[in-house]
């Protein structure tokens, strides 16, 4: 049931390419890749990239007394992330295209990681 | 003159909170912290903590080859921050409190950046 979670998410955000539900130990549970994306994404190693650095943003959230951290976004040349915390052991992140539609991914984003929060526990 | 930009996207922004142009190497060129802004920042640890998080993520982007890291940002429960890279040696961050306007601190944190990217030449 996690897939379609992140299925709806990819299909639903313009310029979605892939999904993925994963622990902050970089181990994936779920994930999903747009079959026509066109842009091949290993979405595994953006995830387990990004575990790493999601916990060092975390732990500098914690230290600047900005509170917990909640969604990181990083826009590169040719992909854009969002990453949201689910829970202090997951996170969803969705990857898309530049010209993708950033303000949709993130609202989807929002919605999709309660879902996966009440089916994680 | 570094100031100037850095307040001017900091008071144009709703909710704008702190401004500062630092290298990648954490030493800060210049800041600005908005005087009413209620929430005291201490800006220059916000900067550093983030230089070494924005220095691993320009590695995870390249490795991914998803192309030059260009915005980074991240929301915490009491204080948003958004990222960008200037050029090889220096990024502009804006903090912004949550309820701020995220849209307008990208927006203008792109203007400033190419204003700054010409000066610091």
């Amino acid at each position: 049931m996690f897939k379609e979670v992140l299925q709806d998410v990819v299909d639903r955000t313009e310029g979605g390419v892939a999904g993925l539900l994963m622990g902050f130990d970089g181990i994936p549970v779920d994930q999903y890749v747009r079959e026509s994306a066109g842009a091949p994404v290993d979405v595994e190693t953006v995830g387990m990239e990004f575990s790493v650095i999601l916990k060092e943003i975390r732990k500098a959230a914690d230290l600047l007394e900005a509170g917990t951290a909640e969604e990181v976004s990083v826009r590169a040349e040719r992909l854009t992330t969002v990453l949201r915390v689910i829970n202090e052991e997951y996170f969803v992140a969705l990857t898309l295209l530049p010209h993708g539609n950033f303000g949709k991914a993130r609202f989807l984003l929002r919605t999709a990681s309660s879902k996966l929060a009440s089916e994680l526990t």
